[in-house]
């Protein structure tokens, strides 16, 4: 099959078309720039939302009761898993994936994790290709799971338009999502395995925090929900409040501005990686020889670097 | 006071003026490269040890006990607590630099916090720019205390010779550890709080999971030690145990290639910031463009940073 047909093919919606053009996106090949060509204008449609938190707080299980939440309103839902990979052997655990697999098999859902496998350009922009694809093939809704990590999980915020933390019982504190920052990245907050009496106290405290902020006029409020996804209790509330998100951003203009910071999140990274090619190739042997210099105590690095940019300046395209 | 003055005092380890130094290269002014240059051939000598776990595992206990075990030894002792700060507020949470007021006012113990800084070039760099002046003004050991949260704590390996990876039983499980993927950056794991049966479970698993490695001929073994920092229990082999593995690095020839990586990773650093300020102030007005384009389906992303990087690189220095 030539690169049209696959792309007609994963464009329509077809699952083995569309895993195939995810690979030779992941590939890095000479194919790359042909398909994001394609990709681009079908896209900016589907609703993206992060789902985010600490392992063990059950975001799998709430994610595969939201799809089958969505799936009763006749949406498709696109999954996206995301763990950071080791920098050291490319390897990860695959539990998560592993739980998923059951809703795969069910038409009008797609899941792609990216995890353990070769990235040209690193995770994050592999997943914001991948959630390029679902959305340029026509998917409703596309989840993406993070771990709420940082930048190995692609900065969510550029990914999804509405960011649901995820937390849990017993598992950390509110202090814990609040020092990973993440906290005001989020647009829902989700108690989970809410089924225990401390899930109140957690709520309570979440709740609190947020009130601690300045309510501007017309500002989207932070909910929080109680959710318990093996039970199925609270996922059709946690639905309705992702699509009030969605139609809040809409309404607001807000869908527009995020769309603007995202493509400039987006050429500004590609930009960089594309300098610092340039910048190894042509510097490669010189970045050596400034190692040695400050070693020895000749130079500081950062007079090192001006050198090494300068060069790379003056060698012009 | 002139800066080569501070600069003096700082190297001879007058406390008011290193702290006076340290927050001169925060805020990045002119006198940072005078200071650099006076910091980089004095230092490498401090032994760095990189302290990184979750919220409530003890770290700041455990540096604590740690810094009063070496002062025991005579050894000088630099503490840096390394926070994520939020990118929104640039707010953090103040717990670990409370808990560790005490050891600062006892003389041959400098405490630094990170927290909640203006940093320029990221909390990153900051770090390790802290770590050389303590190096420089003749510190023994050097503990940073990190949440092993990846990137945001300014990639611990370049920062310290020796890592240790610190969990208490109930603190999440070895997986979380796993997934973070520290635990292959660590030479030392510890599990704190251990005056709980629980403790000899979590020992156990981290050894499982440490054997399946294969071990090469000559390499460090990980070992994993218990301590309660509370009761002051297991602290002086915990100290013991980075005494050798500082010494394992020195006669391996480690401590050499360890010094080679961190200096070229630092000017690569200070190389990718400085093409990058020089692309945001030639290109600024550019990128707003080459977004509309975008989002006019126009372009791809892709394409724009081409033209965009062309555009830099014709424009010469």
């Amino acid at each position: 099959m030539s690169i049209s047909t696959y792309l007609t093919a994963a464009l329509s919606g077809d699952h083995r078309a569309l895993a195939r053009v995810m690979t030779m996106l992941e590939m890095g090949g000479e194919e790359t720039r042909d398909i994001m060509r394609a990709m681009y204008p079908r896209a900016g449609r589907a609703h993206v939302i992060g789902v985010t938190g600490a392992p063990g707080v059950g975001k799998s299980t709430l994610i595969d009761a939201l799809a089958a939440a969505y799936r009763q309103q006749e949406k498709t839902v696109g999954i996206v898993c995301v763990d950071p990979t080791s920098p050291f052997t490319g390897g990860a655990l695959l539990g998560d994936r592993v739980r998923l697999q059951g809703r795969a098999t069910e038409s009008g859902v797609f899941i792609r994790s990216m995890a353990s496998r070769g990235q040209t350009g690193g995770v994050a922009r592999a997943t914001r290709r991948v959630v390029l694809v679902l959305d340029a093939a026509g998917f409703d809704v596309i989840f993406v799971e993070t771990l709420g990590a940082g930048q190995a999980d692609g900065d969510i915020r550029y990914i999804a338009q509405t960011v649901c933390l995820v937390t849990a019982p017993y598992a950390g504190d509110a202090v814990q999502a609040l020092k990973a920052g993440i906290l005001e990245t989020a647009h829902v907050l989700v108690v989970n395995k809410a089924d225990v009496p401390a899930a109140e106290a957690i709520v309570a405290a979440l709740r609190g925090v947020l009130d601690l902020d300045d309510k501007k006029e017309g500002a989207w409020i932070v909910p929080v929900l109680k959710t318990s996804a093996e039970r199925n209790e609270g996922i059709a509330a946690l639905r309705e409040t992702f699509m009030q998100h969605g139609d809040f951003l809409r309404n607001s203009g807000q869908w527009q501005q995020w769309c603007e910071q995202a493509a400039r999140h987006e050429i500004i990274t590609a930009a960089q990686a594309l300098l610092w090619t340039q910048f190894d190739a042509k510097c490669h042997d010189l970045i050596a020889a400034h190692v040695r210099a400050v070693l020895d105590g000749q130079t500081d690095p950062d007079t090192a670097a001006e050198r090494l940019v300068h060069e790379l300046m003056r060698s012009g395209v």
